[in-house]
């Protein structure tokens, strides 16, 4: 049981820690660390802490598990001064959504000052592209995943105790070596945030004008916070690079599909219309089996619309 | 005044057509065409029409506007089918997401057999991946935009009368060309459609296991109904060929700036990270300008964190 929970920093994920760690009832006392007297104010309003304080020093102090909850670029400024902050052997994660650099890092930091802080990377895979703390109890971390990303110097009781706080909230729990971490997420969130972003510049005025909840949903990611973006983007540079290309070449190839497509009545376009069929197919079916795995009880749409033809044109023959 | 409006095919969108029309207040009577009783009752049941019929030359006969709600491959047969059902001047409408070969065959159709039907595609930018008329409710039309697409054969009158049923029905009104408006939809609605299928093909097991609600919204679309869109894909195949090429030389143009970030501590990743930034920076300022116009009254995320940096790292040069 964690007596006295930490969180510097509290923005959105700070926010959604503290919500999260109060509703689970296994942690004692919450401090937050906050930048603005305001910002304090509504983390205590929200409920997300039991008291907040201008000073990390006391803050950190003798607390059992301190979560830096603030971007990738000012977790060595921030460990630094946690580092010098306490001679408790207090457990120390983060939340960031890339981690070999910042893992090493941290890692680096506690071994260089002989600190008896305890690291384990964690990151929490939530979030929103909104921002603040007034946006915390809209991230949803019970039922999510944490990955949590234990080094060989990791001490094990230190992952053990990290691996139940995330249990404790209502996480999922999985352990990856920081780079196997990087390069699943450069393929399930950083590709897609990129892409979003894209998205948008490959419109012209007009096509922004005339797009429907397709669109908006499609580049949702791009309203997220773009220094944030640009730091995930560059920690996670070689990972993300070999993705992106890999995308790009395969939209290339996708083209090509689509341009034998419009080669109508040709036995090049009808292999081409199969292709496409089988790669919505299968694209769909991995879709449902992970975001809609209740099986639906309606016939397909297309038994209908064979029916509805067959019924409106009895005397023609169908192709 | 439309009289008698009679929609055929009781769907997502020929219910959220019927419905609308019942909310406008602007119609007669609504007349629906369905495939199968139960399909019928459904719309009765939520009230997207006044009557349904599985019989759809009784059901046109005396329409005065006639919407063909029926996806891009049943146009030809159902056109066909009214064109023999009705010596009425009705107007006839399509709800189809890709337009110059479906215009161009009903007007040619209209043409050969001495019609009297007066004919003028829509396409409704409005929609969502369900399927089925129990899901039209969430359909919104209202306050979305409607696509009118004339060519040189198309009745002035008939034009006018089509503009003034989706004004009527809560929808703003465009008018284009067929072929601009295949260009603009293949960049605002078949290019995301396209993307969310091959983000899904872009994972692996663990990938999707390890996602959040990012990747989901990205592949939203890629629940929507495979026949379909294939189909539309077909139909816009040259313009969407261009958009796909265009998007993917991009990605790859994108990777390599992604592969100088990676190049820590060079003046070259200095300077990607800058032009990354700026697009990143466009992008949202985009997005934002058409999807989210209300004005934030908090500051920045920036401007919090900077303070944070200072106030917890009093003594040391901010970089």
């Amino acid at each position: 049981m964690i007596q006295r929970l930490c969180i510097v920093g509290l923005g959105l994920m700070g926010g959604a820690v503290g919500l999260a760690a109060r509703r689970s009832g296994a942690v004692g006392r919450i401090i937050g660390v906050g930048d603005r007297p305001e910002t304090i104010e509504k983390a205590k309003a929200i409920g997300a802490v039991d008291e907040a304080l201008l000073d990390l020093a006391s803050a950190v102090r003798n607390a059992d598990l301190i979560v830096m909850a603030v971007p990738v670029r000012l977790i060595p400024s921030v460990a630094m001064d946690v580092i010098k902050s306490t001679q408790h052997n207090s457990l120390l994660t983060d939340l960031c959504s890339s981690k070999a650099k910042v893992v090493g890092q941290v890692d680096q930091m506690v071994m260089e000052h002989k600190s008896s802080i305890r690291f384990v990377g964690s990151h929490p895979i939530a979030g929103s592209e909104k921002t603040g703390i007034e946006s915390s109890a809209e991230v949803q971390l019970e039922g999510a995943t944490c990955v949590i990303t234990p080094t060989p110097s990791t001490d094990n009781e230190a992952f053990t105790e990290i691996d139940e706080f995330w249990k404790a909230l209502g996480m999922r729990t999985m352990r990856l070596s920081p780079k196997e971490h990087d390069a699943v997420l450069a393929r399930s969130s950083h590709l897609p945030h990129l892409l979003s972003y894209a998205l948008i510049n490959a419109q012209t005025d007009r096509s922004m004008n005339l797009s429907g909840p397709g669109l908006r949903d499609m580049t949702r990611l791009s309203a997220s916070d773009i220094t944030l973006w640009t730091d995930i983007f560059a920690q996670n540079a070689k990972e993300l690079h070999k993705v992106v290309k890999e995308y790009g070449e395969e939209l290339l190839r996708l083209s090509q599909e689509i341009e034998m497509l419009s080669m109508d009545g040709t036995p090049g376009a009808e292999s081409a219309r199969e292709r496409v069929f089988r790669y919505l197919a299968d694209a769909r079916q991995r879709h449902d089996k992970r975001f809609q795995p209740a099986p639906s009880e309606e016939p397909p749409p297309e038994a209908n619309l064979r029916a509805l033809t067959t019924q409106i044109l009895p005397s023609r023959p169908q192709p």
